[in-house]
């Protein structure tokens, strides 16, 4: 079969033929219908090799969606040709973590050696892909494969920031997204179906500003050294119950801080290198800051959920197989408009 | 000054002629602007004189927004002039309960003798009213008096119980809301707006259910011995996982009952006599079932946050005050649409 | 092997050999350590046997710690050799309560025929038994099989009860307990070791109020027709926060609600056929009322973590495999001091 | 009367006389019984003076506990004679925030000018004290003046960083106290009482490591640059659920992250300059930093229940109102054992 892998450091992912994959005793074999292209799989590549903590070729994607092709042995409650998504962030399953289902936070996952799939484990990206168990499976209950990819990650990991920060977007507060790309148009997106807070969007970008408008934003900010002064005027002088960083750059993570209400949950998300000091008198009182990793088991199937009432939309470019080297290298360029989407088997 | 008084058992209210009154040390005078009419009141009126713990006559009225008039000696950070609601509730303000604004479950109210206004204390139906404290008045901000003043109850009690189950309404999720009047039909409007739950509503009336559809139920379902079936089908067979009863009735409770989900919340707001046995096997596991009263300073606070995003809208009709007994009479007749509001100085 | 089976209606449960199970792919092979006997299996051995859902005969044993014997094919992070408890309420594993490990309340399991081993599925009274998945196994980590055993179940529902309510249990408040035996003297020992508050035991019996003082009880009251205005005098006329009915009796039902404070949890854990009807008035204002059942996989985890620190101890009696039927009888006929346990292999 | 007073900077507090103050309307006159000394106190006479917002002189004792000894006009449900602890961290009662009593965090008290007793308006150190309004008392039903008056900040401040993080205090989890000093050896204190987790206690001083084990601590560290590794071989490799900073320093703080699991809560009390610096790759993942300040009043009631039930206890030494200025030099040369209370009245 077709899939695309990283083969080898400083050289761009390649279509290739291997053998089709089994399920294994407990496994799945899913046929895959869309595998989402992320910027992590590039930040990947660009990491020494030694550093990765698996070996090459990796089979990429771990955004996936398929249809259920086989089961292995002693595999019940799951139907061939069931569509379904992959949750990605694979634990031990029986750690006090993933017990209660945040297997992104497996306590053992590096002692054992478990990956997600694209991520070390083989990914999406290929016309089969084995799920090491059927608990790692949501159902697409009728969504559209396209439609649903991106939710594995680019929706899952707004949700769970948003999540966490939902006791304190009462009506009356303000959400601030920082970043309205790929995860910050969700992130609006969902802060309005899931709260009656005000949302407030920055971004550098007149384009970006404008899709935060279009999705929900009741206003926007030009993300710049006045940022912090103008959510305060926007708030009473108060400033943001919750602030979700999505660019996590030095800048942004201190204006974060800088917004931030008494109380307030600052959530940085993007990987931009930036880091918000935590200390008396660096925020106001009690603002809680952390920086999560992508979401839990129950939270992709309640994103699921959001999409299925139309609640939550991202756009899609779809790719075949033989088109994903071209869709890294948009994204790559910053050409891609939302998500690019590979259909291994379209 | 004119006052709405219920006077003697078996006597409807009478516009009467009583003295202003003056704000004594750590109390506020306000200009009333607005006073509701509910069932309550009605309910009080109807019960026997002995067991309602205060003399006779009683000014009515316990919702109230108003104009500051008047700042008793010590009263600070208030200006005279400004527009505010009047939270009903009163508590001691110390107890373990009232320290955290939840004066609608004070402790020591009783003991002390401090009633609600127009439920004990004189209320808001009269030119001038009497707080008994600066904390129980929250800013309109804006808002008309009008539109506010059913939201100090009719607007509270709902928002109270629909925030003990935000928890439990995650996107994929039911709240069934029994009963689409005066409470009923905020209650819909406050889940579309703080939540992504599929809402159910259920009435016996066709109107209603109209209503209910108008302020944004996905589904309406008549109210009788199919219900509990029909929410069943609509949710897969697994049953709501919260069910909020603003009737309370035997049949409502019971079919509330009959409809929860393992896990689910039926809160019983309705005061139509009915209760849900709760013990091994009578519902589904662990459904959590209470019956609450109004709701906190805080959530006051919230509603109105609320209504000034246009997220939540009573119907209502405006009286003068010497029409408020035609008021409370067209209430008794099941004649008013919505909420009737009294103008005490219109 | 030998196992203990329940084998047909009306006839006590009979030692008889049967062949050694073998782990299937996914599956967990047990050298089974310990057994608990509980009340709950002479239920099931009262009931009529088509309302079981599931054929006879049935190896019995519900609460299980054993030796990891063998491993199915597929199996990965588990050791032969290594002991492990059996958490029982065995759910899909996939579905929204499951992903979060609240398998107890899977919302699928009834249709896919799947039973707590002991409970439908081949129990732990055996010298071995089949473990369906490895993440229904927690480790024992140096606790005595014995000592562990009754944790599974006799412990686990106390914690999950308790847990619910912590957050009512803040210092100066005050939790019952009806019902000083087997789950109730756990969970007096889970409240002192958890919580701050004031614990208060009832029971019929003296040697039961003996033992829920020395296991921790501030206080203990008779359960008759005084115990709520007792526990009333002891809050200072409040009441209490939190009330966990271990009996579940219509007079202890109603006891609970007459002796919850407003804004407290009732809890009704014991299988005695009462039930405390829920509506406006019947109890103090908003006191929550649910019936849960069993627990989730992570407080499983948590019980085990309470006994390691030596902060909940069950008292037991061991029986040899051939002394089962004795060891039923004896709990049928009273005479059990705390737990029974069977040692299959000992 | 006699008040201790700081008068001008770079002069040492001085016992002076000043008028008797009188209740107004709303207020309450203590006459005080007990006045706690305070590190906080030095920290404010060692800030410029134009930075205070406050006038000098300033009556110093933000912790206080009397008689009342007057009610102003308009207060009720207080009797003269009650024995009361000052609530300190006054704000404006009507707030977002105060409406649930963290007027720590009152939204508007700097801009009405409202200042905590003995920061700001005139304090406990005197032999009586106005408070502003009865809602900032709390009764001592029966504690010990001196017992009581370090809780309502040295008990208190710990208090609320310890309930903060209660949810992720379950049984097997550890709690890190860093600085076993005065605020550090309440809250080893508080985590036994209130909690099942094991403590472990740093300093960098042997005598506050034995005080440690002394009131509850299950193990201590020496506070260095192996402190991190200690606690993460006591914790399995994995690391404290909850760090308590109670030093707040850059070595501290930077230790605290380096020692927090994954999803762990860090709080940083103690005003030594540190900061935590969180964004991706910081800590381990979504670790949660703060810096909170004070509590709230529900919290202050829930610290003295503890005192009452014997479960938390500060030690003590005494000083007469004349010798204030010693105490407070003592206190500057690190001389105190445990905290140091001035009896106005003795």
């Amino acid at each position: 079969m077709k899939a695309v892998q990283y083969r080898e450091p400083g050289v761009a992912p390649q279509v290739v033929t291997v053998p089709e994959p089994e399920a294994g005793p407990g496994q799945v074999l899913l046929a895959v219908t869309a595998a989402g292209v992320c910027h992590s799989d590039i930040a990947v590549m660009g990491m020494p090799v030694e550093q990765l903590g698996f070996p090459l070729p990796l089979t990429l994607g771990h955004e996936g969606v398929g249809t259920v092709a086989a089961l292995g042995a002693g595999v019940t409650g799951l139907t061939v040709g069931e569509q379904v998504a992959v949750y990605g962030p694979w634990g031990c399953g029986r750690c006090a973590a993933c017990a209660e289902g945040r297997e992104n936070y497996c306590r053992r996952a590096a002692d054992l050696g478990i990956f997600p799939p694209g991520l070390g484990a083989p990914g999406a990206m290929a016309e089969y892909m084995v799920v090491d168990d059927p608990r790692h499976l949501v159902p697409l209950d009728g969504l559209d494969p396209v439609a649903a990819v991106p939710l594995t990650d680019a929706g899952l990991t707004p949700y769970h920031a948003v999540k966490r920060s939902l006791p304190k977007l009462v009506p009356g507060s303000t959400a601030v997204v920082i970043g309205a790309g790929g995860l910050g148009h969700v992130a609006i997106q969902l802060l309005r179906a899931m709260t009656a807070a005000q949302v407030i969007a920055l971004d550098v970008a007149d384009a970006k500003l404008a899709l935060a408008r279009e999705v929900g934003a009741h206003e926007t900010v030009r993300s710049d050294a006045h940022a912090a002064a103008a959510v305060r005027e926007r708030t009473g002088g108060l400033g943001a119950q919750v602030v979700l960083d999505f660019v996590g750059a030095p800048p942004t993570a201190a204006a974060a801080g800088a917004m931030a209400a008494a109380e307030a949950d600052v959530t940085v998300v993007g990987l931009g290198g930036g880091a918000l000091p935590v200390g008396f008198g660096t925020t106001a009182y009690e603002v809680s800051v952390c920086a999560p990793y992508w979401g839990s088991r129950a939270e992709l199937a309640e994103v699921l959920a959001l999409a299925r009432a139309g609640a939550v939309t991202v756009h899609t470019e779809t790719y075949g197989i033989d088109e994903a080297p071209l869709a890294y290298e948009r994204l790559h360029q910053g050409k891609i408009n939302g998500r690019a989407v590979i259909l291994p088997r379209g």
